[in-house]
């Protein structure tokens, strides 16, 4: 199967990996990049998880100039400021960006491991991505951001890791998934698994599930942003007529679907689809309830992890991790003894805001990491 | 193909029908039932339009005694009292439950429209409605009621016909689609369309887009209800295990995931995938402000209606219709001399709180009823 993996990347090699879930993965690899400079005595290290589809390349660095995903968050003065923090960011396991995923190649067979890898958890996630912290000489992180995904992967790095992080920032994260969340995402892996071309995972360059992955891609996008947003951008404008197939009674016509378009077009080939199932129920599974003591709640799974300080910031227009999940994660860190604080921005844009806003995101990034100790 | 008719349904012979994209529509008929009895100065007829999927057996009557699909809202002593009033609901033109539509046999070629129906517009839903109404000798609606698609289609009905209408109710209606509805939707007719088997709409029984329509249903229903009331209702419950096939790695787990593929199971053969295709995109063209004098915004076209007395209700929680659209409604009318009351209901259900949330729709709708003049 064909990897993306960006200029400059470095891989760590996993040692054994026993998986939640049941298995062990063997010769697995992270991919990971990094910014600015580990202090000697290793307590300025900021470690970060991304949401489904990103890349280690969170923004420009020495190995590789391109611009990432995280830009204008992540660099020298930035919020999270380069100069200050030895910055790392893993790409999740389980993806194809570089790391080992269920579109590597199986080492037992020579051949990919489609739907023979292991199931994957993000427990397993984070103890992929601790493993490359740890390899890095580093013991306990100065933060630990995670995003999305990442904010859930976060969670469960706490919990396998106690101690090993002293600050946590939570960007439109949640404890758990709840029911809209799990039809979404559910509907979008149906959409992969009813295209005729997914073959049950054994699909290649020629016959690729590029319908399923479009679908999935397009209402991911729909529930990544929001109506409001819409709203002002698109309203009902309608594409010129040169952009259009008068041939085509339902194709495109309105700015929006065009949006969606492009979007999925960008998408299809670029992420690879049995990678995007796995990585996709990997989110429905998680639960910090599991880890509550004596049957309790998910606050009381959330107040079992240890870490000094937090903070939780989610946007009132998010549909698909609402605002009450990063309340949640604060409460519940703070029940287990942190200085939790929950931020709720007013952003337009949705669930994606923390990709786009960085008007209300970095400030609340970088006044919380001015404040982390080195 | 396949007609969905209920029994007792009573049917309507259209005059040739003149479309508003062109074309023109001969021998076609509309499918209704009716409750209650026509006063002699027929001035006590209240018309239903529904939503898109709908027939127009809305509840039990005389000649069918099933309950309907809105059976708590109209009947003897209900909040639409057939006591007091001669309800009419029609299927919508386009539809495929009586009405023709492209499911519907072509007069000149003896076969099936499917795509070559002509476009449809909500504006052509009305005018056909309004020819059952003028069928029935009623020159004036007391009530004219919208729910849905058919709030939408009530307003081309009032535009299309001054002073057809004394009152109006408009429930989980707008004016215009906004681009996330719109989003949606695109997404529903792309899952039909790249179904295989759809063939450019030259589908049987046999070689049906069960896939597409499958997709199609599930998207609709998870916007059609909220993720409040799926937080209460299913939360993080997982199927028993005998009603998971645990051969399929991607099955069904949650209970949500069961809820949706039920709510598909039973839609996908009951509706016609063309039909589905025509009314789904009749919403998206929908647009009142087409109708504003001198080039004006959607409140100017809403002002050009003509209604003495008009309710617009909406949920708190509707993300396809969404609150605001409800207010413009009422705002639009009364800017054109209407006495008109927005009614915001904190229903949890989402869109589709009319259906179920009676305890709140029910006063809603016998209370504006009470005080129409006969």
């Amino acid at each position: 199967m064909t990897e993306f993996i960006p200029a400059g990347t470095r891989f760590h090699e996993l040692p054994e990996l026993a998986m939640k879930r049941g298995g062990v993965l063997r010769g697995a690899r992270l991919a990971y990049e990094t910014w600015g400079t580990l202090d000697p005595n290793r307590d300025n290290a900021v470690l970060i998880l991304t949401g489904l589809s990103p890349d280690a390349h969170a923004a420009a660095n020495a190995t590789n100039a391109e611009p990432g995903w995280w830009e204008a968050m992540l660099g020298a003065g930035k919020p999270i400021d380069s100069n200050r923090w030895f910055v790392i960011c893993v790409n999740a396991l389980g993806s194809c960006k570089g790391s080992t995923g269920p579109a590597s190649i199986n080492p037992d067979t020579g051949e990919p491991y489609r739907l023979d890898f292991p199931e994957l958890s993000l427990e397993d996630v984070a103890d992929a991505a601790a493993s490359v912290v740890a390899s890095l000489g580093i013991e306990r992180l100065a933060c630990l951001i995670g995003n999305s995904m990442g904010g859930m992967a976060a969670l469960a790095y706490l919990l396998r890791n106690p101690g090993s992080g002293r600050s946590h920032i939570n960007i439109s994260g949640s404890a758990r998934a709840l029911p809209f969340s799990i039809a979404i995402r559910s509907l979008q892996r149906e959409a992969i698994r009813l295209d005729p071309a997914w073959s049950h995972g054994r699909y290649d360059e020629v016959h690729y599930p590029e319908a399923g992955m479009r679908m999935a891609r397009k209402l991911g996008v729909i529930t990544y942003r929001s109506a409001l947003e819409w709203d002002g951008r698109f309203g009902r404008v309608r594409l010129d007529s040169d952009r259009r197939d008068d041939e085509d009674p339902f194709g495109l016509e309105f700015a929006v679907e065009s949006y969606l378009e492009g979007h999925a077009r960008r998408f299809v080939r670029r992420f690879d689809p049995n990678c995007y199932l796995y990585l996709s129920r990997s989110m429905d599974w998680f639960d910090m309830a599991e880890y509550a003591p004596d049957g309790g709640d998910v606050l009381a799974g959330l107040a079992t992890l240890q870490v000094e300080r937090a903070l939780a910031i989610g946007v009132s227009t998010d549909i698909l991790f609402p605002l009450q999940q990063q309340e949640q994660i604060a409460d519940g860190l703070r029940a287990g003894g942190a200085d939790a604080t929950f931020l709720p921005l007013p952003s337009p844009q949705g669930h994606d805001a923390f990709l786009v806003d960085i008007a209300r995101f970095g400030p609340a990034v970088a006044e919380f990491l001015g404040a982390v100790r080195r």
